[in-house]
């Protein structure tokens, strides 16, 4: 059984809902080298979060950005955790909804994805910055 | 350290959440060669999801079907993404928020679920069709 | 590869959000000896939660119980499951929002956890009492 482990730093994206399989795949081509194994991706962030959903139109991207908008809205009046904006937080919340980390299977060398499967970063703060992804594979 | 990996393809469901524990069960027997380990399960789909809840009373997964029509409605006028029906983004965020992938531990050739705890496959098309699992097993 | 697997049970907490960052450490020295791997944690119940937030301002903590408690409100008039009380369906719900288990990266010996990052223990039931993880521990 091996495994690999390796951190790195995604640029800064615009608060929403961005496909990001093609970065972790062009970051951890050890992959090609696990016949059955896993990948795991884990965020080091509390304010944004990782989520598998549809990776082909763009429409579901948004809509998933504009519904986590009113389901946790800014400017509740019981909220007392506002000391860097009306974004900070339900951007904590949004990142325990949809969680900071994910297991993904590794089948003959590729990410064993569903066809309409790919991973999303979802940056819940208005002015994110940088992120960093901690990536650990094992397998054979 | 032995790896284990199988497809398998459950059934079509109707729209709803349903009990799968037994089925994981009967399709990975190689369980019961584990003393210590974990079984990943991995949906490969955008509009289902799998979770862990009660696995004794039918009203809790009616409960949680009701729950999650209200909490994620259908027609909301901001849903761009309608192209398959009224059912289609919904479909897409309930994914996203109870998740598509589970870990439970391996422990002496057992799930070591708690008592209450059963694997749910909740169905959030009104037609989804058969759903694909990838299981891996890793351990003793 | 090594493999670790232990039973804990964490005391009662009362109704509301828990950093138990320091007692999943303190119960599970053999990280120690991980250079690279992960670590699963396992709530074997169905009516609290484990997610990951931030570790530093009781706050949040606040705001998440207050934010879940209105999210899945008491005494919906369509919940059937209501034998033990009314937090007993909503906590069943909250449990899947959250989950029940997640993955951290080992890196040198310690949980590779972000600067910010807290590991909490969502407590949605008004006496829940004594709560059990399965801890199991794969690396190098």
């Amino acid at each position: 059984m091996k495994i690999f482990q390796k951190k790195i730093t995604l640029n800064s994206f615009p608060r929403g809902t961005h496909l990001i399989t093609k970065q972790i795949k062009d970051n951890i081509t050890e992959i090609k080298n696990i016949q059955k194994g896993i990948l795991h991706i884990f965020l080091q962030h509390t304010s944004a979060s990782i989520t598998i959903n549809e990776n082909a139109d763009l429409t579901v991207r948004e809509d998933m950005e504009n519904y986590f908008n009113q389901l946790v809205p800014e400017n509740e009046p019981y909220f007392k955790h506002t000391y860097e904006g009306s974004d900070d937080m339900p951007a904590h919340i949004k990142s325990s909804i949809l969680g900071c980390e994910l297991n993904i299977p590794i089948t003959e060398g590729e990410l064993n994805l569903g066809t309409w499967q790919g991973i999303y970063l979802c940056e819940h703060r208005n002015h994110g910055g940088t992120r960093q992804l901690v990536l650990t594979l094992m397998g054979n």
